[in-house]
């Protein structure tokens, strides 16, 4: 069995132009690590998007195609848009045994999972540059532009068949972490991984369609709300959107309806750093996306925040006319030092 | 030189898993009448996209590496975003000989070119289904996402060596016409072609927010107005979005600025038919989009127009109520037939 993992493993890297031994020898442990496993529990983080749970979905569908018993499990509920990833997958009654993580990268993001199986997990399956999870076997490709890439090599790897279904729960994982094949973070590798998925006849602009531009009318009511909010400073270089808590009530919008607003300051031609304020209780919480220009980590850091140099976060403890002032002349400050130095 | 296009054109085709004789014919044909010309005019469509641009932008670049002299002429303006495609492409002094249309279906889509070059084409390159342009040599593929598709396969046939203008003008092609990659015309060749013009090392990320995700303030301004007017009717399954003369004046909005306002209202979850009425004067241009529960062109036929069954357009000479009872209550007609019948 051994040999035809390996055998398995080196046809899928060809396919999608992996060429490392180092890469080969961490998908055949892998591989084999959940081809001796049972009654296994594949873990997804909280606040599930599309690449956690198409991950999750198609092993354990692989899994099940194997002849084992599997289970997914997340700590928050499933959005409806990400729902036919379950149809047909009945639940398993089985005493879990193994624990799998897809798409974690770091333990917290279990949710209310982690207290049950933070300290159990036997493999770990993600693409984050950063991955904290302990787990007997850890596979982490960081090049991947999503963790549905690694799984479409495992189960080639592990000897699976690939079916419709398993095929379109990763094209949806890709989809998702990709936007569409429209970021940075797409790869000849990600075309190639799609192309072996639509030759199983999925239906791939009915997901994206779904995925993307589907938009519920709470969300475009919040979307409409926080546009009228619009508001330019530093001659257009700076845009910030608003949203209210009482914007969330009367839209009636959910937590991810957030997802695409928070990114349209920072669409607008010129603006190079987009800011949305979101009304948190006595405070605003603060979300920066910028260009080149200015760097996202060190603006948020100013204000005890922190993240990556093009999408930041941080929380201002005042009220939104103080708040929205410390932060436009940061801005203003930061984007002064730059015209400088250039 | 012309066995050497023949083996050039099966290499491509090959590429992108095309196995059709007639197809290879026709390929051999457009690129040997290409490589017999001089002189050359590419003339795009009316209010140009990045389609007919990119494929333009392409093949001036490619035949001018075979030494030719070419220029590429557009009746309408080339909006900004679609500018970086003529980056050093400075016109050349030509008495023109020959003439190629890129991506137009019809001769009245050249614009205020028709009267002069309509009569004269000697090679029609499009990937339109119904396709009426008189050309000496027509080659339409309607199985392509985008006529960058056809120009990558004819540049490849032609001996030309693809540099990373040609490739980036092409991904700016295909990706325009697909949405990136999201549509249902989307195919495992537009994926294979996709690989090849990564293989340049150009910069899709880049183009693709240029091309997709930037907006302008205007722009911006303009969906903001026009969504504050959502309306929604038959119980949330037909959406209807207004855009006034006074919100094209306000927001400075440009025409081209309507594109993905009008794909607004059908991206609703749960709307068979978005509706979005735009004033014209004293009328309103009407522009349907459905899903397959209700066929706009049947629905636009009603008020003397037509189109396709998801996407349709009419045009209504009477006041705001009045042309939205009407198209209202043809859709809840329609879609109480269409609920009879199932």
């Amino acid at each position: 069995m051994l040999s035809a993992v390996k055998k398995n493993a080196e046809n899928a890297l060809e396919i999608c132009g992996i060429d490392d031994k180092s890469y080969r020898d961490g998908i055949i442990k892998t591989a084999n690590a959940l081809r001796e496993m049972n009654d296994i529990v594949i873990i997804c983080h909280k606040s599930p998007d599309g690449d956690t749970l198409g991950s999750a979905s198609a092993l354990c569908r692989g899994l099940r195609s194997l002849g084992k018993r599997a289970n997914v499990k997340c700590a928050d509920e499933i959005p409806q848009k990400y729902s036919f990833m379950f149809d047909n997958l009945n639940e398993h009654n089985i005493v879990p045994q193994h624990f799998v993580s897809v798409d974690i990268a770091a333990p917290h993001l279990m949710g209310a999972l982690e207290a049950e199986y933070g300290d159990k997990l036997d493999v770990c399956i993600d693409h984050h540059r950063m991955n904290s999870v302990n787990a007997g076997v850890k596979f982490v490709d960081d090049t991947a532009s999503a963790t549905g890439e690694v799984i479409w090599i495992l189960l080639k790897a592990m000897g699976v068949k690939l079916d419709k279904s398993m095929s379109e729960c990763l094209f949806a994982a890709i989809s998702t972490d990709t936007g569409c094949f429209k970021y940075s973070n797409v790869t000849i590798r990600t075309h190639l991984i799609a192309i072996q998925l639509m030759q199983l006849g999925i239906d791939c602009a009915g997901i994206n369609f779904k995925l993307i531009d589907e938009e519920t009318p709470s969300k475009l009511a919040l979307k409409n709300m926080a546009l009228s909010t619009l508001d330019y400073y530093c001659g257009g270089k700076c845009a910030v959107i608003t949203i209210t808590s009482q914007m969330m009530t009367e839209s009636k919008a959910m937590p991810e309806d957030m997802d695409g607003v928070a990114s349209i300051p920072r669409s607008i031609s010129g603006v190079e750093c987009g800011i949305t304020m979101k009304q948190d209780g006595e405070a605003w919480k603060i979300s920066v996306r910028s260009t080149d220009k200015i760097n996202a980590a060190d603006l948020c850091a100013r204000f005890g925040g922190g993240g990556h140099k093009a999408a930041a976060g941080c929380k201002l403890a005042t009220d939104y006319d103080d708040a929205k002032a410390q932060l436009v002349e940061a801005v203003t400050e930061m984007l002064g030092n730059h015209t400088d130095k250039n």
